[in-house]
């Protein structure tokens, strides 16, 4: 790919776009409070109707006050999770960006460190349970 | 395997436990406030060091009060990672257990419901991310 | 690693090929209709046994036309399949190779966007389903 | 867990759903033709709101005749993607629920296992081209 | 399904096995030296094809010394790391396989807990890399 | 992120280091025998507890000589394992680290071919034994 390239295929640019795409684009921005829309959104944009479906379920999860609906998890935790989930995939884009938000939201190094720890500790555990094939311990019922 | 069977190896039972075993475990079940010794330890003692290495490990990131460091991260927020790694690698033991101990620090099933939704939108949008392998956003320096 | 390297072992060029590999690289060219050896074979011929293990399955499984075989998928089936798999272990090289084989079929961006529509949704489906250890459903005999 | 329990919450009943919920499990039974509702949804029904954020997802990609869209992807190529996803991330839900939909299409066991042929043959070049770090071959452009 | 499934698809039956398939059963029994045909193989049997082609190369892989080949690695290297990659992806019928293969090659429990000491480790690691984005160490020429 | 970043966070360079981080840099220094600190230690020095606990996790199961426990698996043994899990979880960094360690430990790409060989081999069946649902064998008792 040449240097312009950063998917597999040619992202939509912010000022090529137009009808859906555009109003997403500018929801994008306003919601996240950012001035550029981010590389995943524009390679959406290649299907109008998958960049829709993915920004409304990312809207309604992770910017609920966005759509009116009471968020139980705060922010931090919501970003926590994804940067957790990501870690475990392995996924580059995903770290590099719920990192971001993470430190946007405040958190320093030191407490990255310790999201770290407990990432690194149940990815882990989770290999030794299923490489023993521990079965679930049986619990008190949950509710 | 016979009925008895909880894994690919026979577990140490509790009251067959001497030496450094039996110490972990009075441990585990002291610092967990716990009656009983969960599966997982049980079948780890079939190494003694692997088990001291593992246990030593949690205990120090996810019970820092026992070990004098001073905690970051609240016990909320680093089950709620365990959660999100374990759903995420899909491995049963582990959901089963950090499901009990969210529900024992007070988190009802529609918070849970929350951390899945989460935890489920971002191994929808690592997969989106790389199978389209879009680059990382360039960002400004975090610290 | 130098400009030069393309993995951690130095592959076999094609100009360097002799004996089996040579041959094999001759097969991947005309089965494949292509003018270059991709990097994959060229580092598998690191252990020529390695390369003609892989290369013969894959030849079995991906050109059935070429081994005598009668194919029951199409092409265009068994690339969705294994670009799906790529994205969902989120494996750059592949990614990058099954997504140039389905534009090759003619597939165009908005359909590689339906692809990644249902990839998406089932890795999300996937760890929630995991998440909350959700047992199979009984459904009537499959056959 | 008892025998009655299906997953770590108690999923809500069909006979106990109400408001948005029975709502939820009307469009379920109705769109996918079905008598009943399959044990993820009356799990996800412990959160109406997730219920409904994946259920409007996932009939969205996977019953665009329902919603007005004009499907590209054939039924068939969709369920396809589901279980080579679900099979890659060993999800026995989802495997279990896909390898039915397709039997239901009327895919026979000889077609199954092709799938599986080529499922198997990718999850196995990714671990090798990610165990080499292979870099992606450089490819003409593809749009 | 019902308690006789072991499987989504019914498997093949040692006794109701013909032509290749039998051939193959044949061969797999002699070749492992059991005097049953694993259900992997009794599964796989419902596409001869697909049978064959991964009972071919596992054979070669798994045991060179009947298809002429020398071998470099142990056979418990061989298994060590079979068990190591089952563990990794959580696949409780592989790890239940290559745990009894090691332990009929002789290795005791105290082993076993080695190597899930280092397969839990790098499951870790591996995790933490990941999430930090480390980039790979710049390392003299390996050949 | 500017050409000196090597990951989300700023690592701590050998001659910046202090206290308990000067400490473990010379000890792994020591340890492995090496003349630099690896990315992966200096990036977790950002918190220097966690340093502490990989460390010495990792000094213990992969260096048993230096903490004075009796080791069972060789070094080979160890490393190939850890490239195993590496490759599976397709981590770039840890892929690159244990190759190294293992051509220093004498193994020739020809035998890396068939790590890899074997590597690829699970994966495949793996998800297939997945992706099929099948259930383990019954064995024989191991112990």
């Amino acid at each position: 790919m040449s240097a312009a390239r950063i998917a597999t295929v040619t992202p939509v640019a912010e000022d090529e776009a137009t009808g859906k795409v555009a109003e997403i684009y500018a929801d994008i921005r306003r919601t996240k409070g950012i001035a550029f829309v981010p590389n995943m959104w524009r390679v959406l944009a290649t299907n109008a109707d998958h960049l829709e479906l993915v920004w409304s379920r990312l809207k309604a999860v992770m910017h609920p006050e966005a759509t009116g609906r009471a968020a139980i998890l705060t922010p931090r935790e919501r970003e926590i999770i994804a940067l957790a989930v990501s870690a475990t995939n392995g996924c580059a884009y995903c770290v590099n960006s719920h990192t971001a938000a993470l430190r946007k939201l405040g958190m320093d190094v030191s407490t990255l460190g310790e999201v770290m720890a407990v990432v690194g500790l149940f990815n882990s555990t989770n290999a030794i349970a299923d490489g023993y094939r521990i079965e679930p311990d049986v619990l008190p019922p949950l509710d």
